[in-house]
């Protein structure tokens, strides 16, 4: 049975607990999210992992790193290099989304030295196979497609990135509607291009049955995919973001009755007055399920901060109810990320999934800031950069300027205030 | 005559045609503002500056980089580098907050390299000079702080932050009440020792008047400083800001009827969740006085990133209508920013202005995004580098990966959902 079919029956599992007892939460509220929906976890039945993790309504925010080789970029070792730095500086979850070089060796790698979920998006493998076989990914065959979600599951993926949503009647919408970026979605655009070249239905809608059963037998998580997402923060919110949306709403009601847990994926680019918007359409079109945001970015001008634009759309919509943020690199726009990128990214996405989880009350969250700011008017550096979200850069921070040990910065030297008002406060 | 007060007159100025044409406005709708005060125009009138600036109501929203020496680093050389490298990357005011070295000299300096209006704190450069010639800065008298407001006004300082809004009241609340981190600004903190020593009231606050003569003679914006805000989520919002905000709004009162302009300042550290009620008190309580924000930072744990929280915090304050931003780096609470921070600091602190002023709908902000976006959908590289907020890094990015000349990025190679879609539309 998969953790959805758990609930629904409610009964409980090793896993539902050990979620439970993590998040700090009863037992009986995960469980009544999972039944709902509006929670899932992230866990193949054959993968061996750790920590795995739970997405969704009343959970701690979730931040997820990308990472994976591209056609131009196919060092295994320099994903590997990648997946450790996500996973060491707080990463829940890494999306494996890798174009060049050996797929299979490279994901099953990822797998095996990752003890957080992996999630993949198998139309990626499936053209590249056509690429590197046939000479175009366009003559990749609908059964070939399929056989990528089959060996995948069965390589131990916990989530699938399935862009289902895109069909032929949205790529009429798109011709018909003026947007600026009309797909910025490198599996939307696939898809979109093979829809076009054999004009045939998208086959992951056409077989999303097929693709349902996979999911069921591994309790893999569907991550509902948004091909027309908005490119630019002018084409935000148009209508041929919202028709996909609904499509994506009905595939959540039938992966649910098949007892399969799904999420669904939203922007990108997003102007700050549309995110608490976008949110809310949502949670009712998709009937609450998981809202899995990638940024958004709140302007298009940010290349090489673009982590920066992601945190302030991520923690807005994190506060508004998005459950998990995907991390943004500085690189994004511009080029693949380095390892240092995958850093920041975490980091960013971790200030902003953080700053949402105080903002709406979660205990442990705000527990982490009483304690930094009380290790900060004792003047306890030690605790204050243990505390830190990122230890080893606080540290290196501090430590640059320090020649000898002093009890306040070099920022405000003698006048520190915090050491200025204790001494006067205890007069 | 002051800005304000010719504005009252229905007169109008070179200044305030300038800033007109530059924020793209009608003349009159500059004039209404500054007569209600809810916009002011930083420019001492003795200080020959090319690009004066004016924060407030429907303009859009700037940033302030500080700048200047602690007492543990004071050379001159690098606050002025800092100085060069703020107004590169795009700040629209400096603040030199220097406690370090000859003060006079270094405010000159940079009085005299800055072609953008110049902040400071006069009560710091009262401290530093008694302690330097007396010992304490506890030592300083009335008549010295006073002085040195008439020196600096001399010197051609556009704007000046006056902790006037602590009064012995204040401290009893502060006293009385529980916050974590009772003072973190660092004129409070200089002020309120002080006060306590020589058991009387605030000089800034009893001779008020004086200051504002000192003001109205040069038509130097007063700041009014918040040193009781709070230095932790878990203090924001609490009575003893708000009890000092109400007596900045009464400042503000009086100042505005000697034709004095003025700002107020805000925090400091605040959730998410409060940012919104923080900027809409400050703008009812303080007569919609221009709201001059620090971050705020959306949590305390970001030691070594606090730019990125405080981006998150000053786009959505500004977005609600915080009018001025005053940067964090990444350095804040862990040294004396270097000169890289000062940069990182700027661009966070723009990226979160940009954000806001596009969910606003100001023309030129979303303009912007609206070309960096048809540049990006004709893969135009050399376009799309141009129009980033800071083309130097998004060049070195692209440019680091980049063998020979490609027209699509090495994140997604072959796969550039851009080409592909455009390749398969244009059939």
């Amino acid at each position: 049975m998969t953790q959805i079919e758990l609930a629904k029956k409610n009964k409980s599992s090793e896993l539902i607990k050990w979620i439970a007892e993590n998040e700090g939460l009863p037992l009986n509220n995960i469980l009544a999210h999972l039944r709902q929906g509006s929670a899932v976890i992230l866990k193949n039945r054959v993968h061996k992992i750790k920590r795995p993790c739970a997405i969704g309504k009343g959970l701690r925010v979730k931040v997820n790193a990308n990472i994976g080789t591209s056609t131009k970029k196919t060092k295994l070792s320099e994903e590997l290099e990648k997946l450790k730095v996500a996973i060491k500086f707080g990463a829940d979850t890494v999306m494996d989304l890798s174009v060049g070089g050996d797929l299979k060796k490279i994901r099953r790698q990822i797998l095996k030295n990752s003890d957080i979920p992996v999630g993949t998006v198998p139309i990626y493998e499936a053209a590249v196979n056509a690429q590197n076989k046939k000479g175009s990914f366009l003559k990749m065959t609908e059964a070939e497609i399929l056989d990528v979600f089959q060996e995948q599951a069965k390589d131990g993926v916990d989530f699938f990135t399935v862009h289902a949503g895109i069909t032929q009647k949205g790529l009429d919408l798109l011709k018909k509607n003026k947007r600026i970026l009309d797909i910025v979605s490198r599996g939307g655009a696939i898809l979109a291009n093979w829809m076009i070249y054999h004009r045939k239905e998208n086959p992951l809608f056409k077989y999303f049955d097929y693709i349902l059963d996979i999911a069921y037998k591994y309790d893999i998580v569907l991550s509902l995919g948004d091909s027309l997402r908005p490119g630019s923060i002018l084409d935000a919110t148009d209508k041929i973001q919202l028709f996909e949306l609904k499509i994506l709403g009905d595939l959540t009601t039938r992966a649910r009755k098949r007892n399969v847990q799904v999420m669904v994926e939203g922007p990108g680019h997003v102007p700050l007055s549309q995110i608490a918007k976008n949110v809310s359409l949502e949670k009712k079109i998709c009937h609450n399920a998981p809202f899995y945001v990638l940024g958004p970015l709140v302007t298009d001008v940010a290349s090489g901060y673009d982590h920066i634009s992601s945190a302030i759309g991520g923690a807005v919509a994190a506060y508004f109810g998005a459950d998990f943020l995907c991390y943004v690199t500085p690189s994004e726009h511009l080029r693949h990320p380095s390892i240092e990128d995958v850093r920041e990214g975490v980091i960013a996405s971790r200030i902003a999934a953080h700053s949402a989880d105080i903002a709406k009350g979660l205990k442990s969250a705000i527990k982490w800031d009483r304690e930094i700011s009380f290790a900060r008017k004792k003047r306890d550096w030690k605790k204050q950069i243990n505390l830190s979200i990122d230890p080893v850069k606080a540290k290196l921070l501090r430590g640059l300027f320090k020649r000898k040990p002093i009890d306040v910065c070099t920022m405000c030297g003698n006048y520190c205030s915090i050491k200025l008002i204790e001494e006067c406060l205890r007069v």
